[in-house]
């Protein structure tokens, strides 16, 4: 008999993994707002549900992965929410991008309840999601850890302990979608400056994809940016500021003073504020400085 | 019979260059403001010039590796410049890290003097020029290219061309410089921000450069920065201060705003002004970073 699992949130990223879980044997209970989403998973490895509370009824885990604090907090404590119905020993798997002070609150609300809250934000547009490459980051106690890795296993290519303390994993989640963003930025500054000079910008990127900058992100969004071809749309600018509004909360929070994060907070919100915000982060940071340029 | 090349400035990166030469079978004709420098070649392979002008007698190609524009110019211009003794149809190989405009306005004066001038910056630390490791950007005529290419093979990994117009690999390189500037930097905010969470410093660069930033810089630079060690130093704070000052004369010529070249510049600027100029370009970024941050 298959195991079942609760799963809330179908979005680009939480539809892969739901599949990646179900093409492992697992059983969903599944809840998404947008319920036609549910439509696209296997009906039967799947129980649609009418809430977060039932899609954690009778399971020992419960996964989710939200758009933000907001939703993730309703999602949990809401009168509906999963903190209801989810028994006793049982593991929240939380895999949004949120704030480490909410993980620690959700953390301790879960606890109250009797079971367990998992920080475990993950690395990887969508297609790494599908092909079960994304890096997962865990932090939280040790046994919750070594329950919870099993199912993380079947949709990552890699789980990374980053120890105890339950916000850490999403203190190094916000770390690198800072570090993507500053990517992106240096590379439309750069890209742009060389194109000014006649010097074609596909070739820049490429030298250096190929080069000193041998990594995924230069390779990926070096060849968008130099392209200027921004679609399809992988991660939208709106999470993209999100993100950015977390890393200054962060930067505030811990009092490191980080300029970088002040001109990529300026640079999504230009997007934001001309109404792009469905527009690929990428092209926030490569439009917004080839418009900032006049090219 | 060894072929004879003019090589002036044995610096960091220029020795290791000279021996690359010499152990592929050239002679070498040195001129090196200090002299002491040279007694670290092999004597049977070279002969000692006192000027520039002596280096560049009777030989095919010379090979400048000098620290900045105004050196260069004095080399090639001065009254026991390149320019008074170089032979018609002779190549200056030039290896600085200098602005486009200069390289243009040098390769106007070599070609008015009958001879060529042949923009080849390189990418690389000091090791990775002795182990014939280096990037190599060209640009400039075409005949001119091919000629050099035999000798330039000689120190590189790769030789990249990047067109006739002579700036452009000094564009590139620039360019290069500010990307590896702007790394370090969101490094060592990003890497600060998780210490001051609690989170191992070492553990995140360990993660970010086995992971989605798997890649030279930030392998090596990253370990530093994360560790907080910052020598032995391989490129000095000066030297990237002069790289900075390049990346805002580049952006200022262009039209193309560049917030995070301003930062870099500020934070080079910062060391600069406690007098710690002989500092490793990481210490720069990552101290300036935790010292701004009080830890």
């Amino acid at each position: 008999m298959k195991t079942t699992i609760g799963f809330i949130g179908l979005g680009n990223l939480g539809t892969p993994i739901a599949k990646n879980l179900i093409a492992a044997g697992y059983h969903l209970q599944v809840y998404n707002r947008t319920l036609s989403k549910i439509d696209e998973l296997d009906q039967t490895s799947i129980t649609k549900c009418g809430s977060p509370a039932e899609a954690a009824k009778s399971v020992n885990f419960i996964i989710t992965v939200l758009a933000n604090d907001a939703v993730l907090r309703q999602t949990v404590v809401g009168d509906e929410g999963i903190l209801k119905t989810l028994p006793l020993n049982a593991i929240h798997i939380s895999m949004s991008t949120i704030a480490p002070d909410t993980a620690e609150e959700l953390a301790d609300l879960h606890k109250q309840a009797g079971n367990s809250y998992l920080a475990s934000p993950v690395f990887g547009r969508p297609d790494a999601a599908a092909a079960k490459m994304l890096w997962t980051c865990i932090s939280g106690e040790a046994e919750v850890k070594e329950a919870a890795k099993p199912i993380l296993e079947c949709t990552s290519r890699e789980v990374i302990d980053f120890g105890e303390k339950v916000g850490s994993a999403n203190v190094v989640k916000i770390s690198g979608n800072f570090m993507i963003q500053a990517s992106m930025e240096m590379m439309a500054e750069a890209y742009t400056m060389a194109e000014k000079f006649g010097v074609d910008r596909g070739i820049v990127a490429e030298f250096f994809g190929n080069t000193l900058f041998n990594a995924p992100i230069f390779k990926s969004y070096g060849k968008a940016i130099a392209e200027k071809k921004y679609e399809p749309v992988g991660f939208t600018t709106e999470l993209g500021y999100k993100d950015a509004s977390l890393v200054l909360k962060l930067s505030q929070q811990s009092k490191t003073p980080m300029p970088f994060a002040n001109i990529i907070h300026n640079r999504l919100l230009v997007t934001i504020a001309k109404g792009r915000t469905g527009a690929d982060w990428a092209e926030a940071f490569g439009k917004g400085v080839t418009d900032d340029a006049g090219v």
